[in-house]
This record gives C-alpha cells, structure tokens and sequence, in this order.
C-alpha cells in the first residue's frame, strides 16, 4: 500500500485487516507482564472466575488489533501520533486460541485550522474474532500529514 | 493493602502509586513489538520527527500506568473485569529515563440492580512525570464485587 495522506481518509472508508491468532501461551506470558490479574494468569483460578476460563487481557487485544492495523499502513508516513481514544469497550471476551482482525471505518476528518500540513482523522476500530462476534471497539483520533505538495495521488485497493 | 470492595470505593477517594522509570531500551522493546512508529523505535528518524527525540509508546504509559496502580492492591480480589475505557487522552510525551506514577480518584459508584452481588467503580487515572507534568489521563469502569457478608470492614490508610 502506497502512504496515504490526511485527504485520503474520506468519512466512510472501511480498511480490513489480517487476522492474528492468540495462544493461551501469549495470553499468559503478556497478562504476567502487563495485567497480572487471576483471570488472566492463572488457569485454575480463572476456571472457577467471572469469565469460567482463561482470557486475554483487554490490552492484549488493543494492542495486537493496533499492530494489525499498523501493519496494514493505512497509518504510515502521515502518522504524528494521537491525542486520545475514546469510547473503547470489552464487549466479549478473548479466549485462548481466538483469531482476532480489525475493521476500521473513518468516523471524521478536520484538517487544523492553525497547521496547514496536517489534521485529524477519528477511525472506529472493530476487533472481530473467527466466529465475526465483535469482541472489542475504541476510536482513536489520529494526527495525519496532509499530503505534501508534488506528491501524486495514489489509489489505494483496500 | 487488604481487600476492598465495591464499598470502599467512595466517590472523591484517591490512591496514589510509587513510580516506574521508562529507559531508552524499554521504550524501544515495547515499541518494536507493539507500536512500531518511527518515532518509538528509530532514534535517528525521531530526532528529526514530531516530538523531537524518541518517546514512549502511549500504550506502554498506559500499561505502566495500570501495573503501577495494579501493584497497590486497590483493585484485587474484588475485580471482575472491565467493560471499558473512556477520554483518554495522551496529554505530553514520555521520554527515555522518565519516572511515571499514578494518582486515581473515584469518580462514580454505582451496585448494580440486577445483580447485588456487584456494581461499577469509575475510577479517574492520572499519569504523572518526575516534573509533576500530567502526562496522560484516563477513566475505567471496574466491575467490583460488593463485600461478601461475614467479611469484615478492614479499614485502609492510603
């Protein structure tokens, strides 16, 4: 995928990603080191918990459907970083061997009033899993470089 | 700390965490595996990027930030999970060698209706640095077991 600037994020847009399988022993070894709470670090006690099993951490989850969606380079050379997120939800559980992808669909786009090169664009993330259950959703607002003068428009299959 | 539960959790209550200091390498660890962008992981393209300089991951920060508060027992035996993350917002960059800690306040209780053997806490987080400089903030709802009767009312100085 060629670099896609601020004014090719058109309200609408839809980008998919690949999927991304997680192991009980990638959801042990992330939770140990970022979330160690029962239901994701001990099988036993998880197995009698809230969620009747193991699962992932729910920063686990944002954090590979992140890189799933980095990888794609929607958001390459444009990308200054974010200001926030908001509105994320757990809204289904992540259990070993769970295959997750994304669907990001731009929400809005405002080029900046002050700083002619760039704007921001809000993308709605939804993360699925193989059974096409939507298991978690956020959005992030992204600070995106308009594209730079010279450069040729480059259509991108998605 | 000893258990606390939903109870415990009164609206204008604030818990404070020790620190954790970021290194150059750390940030570029997490960043390699989960937030690849040019300027958390390539000192060289950072320095002429966005921030200046290299910085960490907005998702380390809030990682770190939820194992610094984690470590402090708040929310231990009485956690069932989260249905989400709202207004996060990452306010300044964090840079290598920075020492982050976390101030909580609790924002809303609410035992649910119809399940009285729980309820929600929405707890505000704020990251700060060694300049005191809030550098990312953040509210979750935690679902809280209320306390189990015959426990007794432990109280905790924080």
């Amino acid at each position: 995928m060629g670099d896609l600037w601020l004014e090719d994020f058109e309200v609408g847009r839809v980008f998919t990603t690949r999927g991304c399988t997680l192991s009980e022993a990638q959801i042990l070894d992330f939770a140990w080191q970022h979330d160690p709470q029962p239901f994701h670090i001990d099988r036993e006690a998880a197995a009698t918990g809230p969620y009747g099993g193991l699962i992932a951490s729910g920063f686990q989850t944002l954090l590979v459907a992140f890189r799933l969606f980095y990888q794609e380079k929607v958001v390459n050379a444009a990308s200054m970083g974010s200001p926030g997120m908001d509105e994320l939800r757990w809204l289904a559980p992540v259990r070993p061997d769970d295959t997750i992808r994304v669907r990001a669909e731009v929400l809005e786009v405002r080029p900046s009033r002050s700083r002619p090169d760039r704007g921001t664009a809000v993308i709605a993330y939804a993360v699925l899993n193989q059974r096409d259950e939507t298991v978690m959703t956020f959005k992030v607002t992204h600070i995106l470089r308009r594209r730079p003068e010279g450069t040729a428009e480059r259509p991108v299959a998605t």
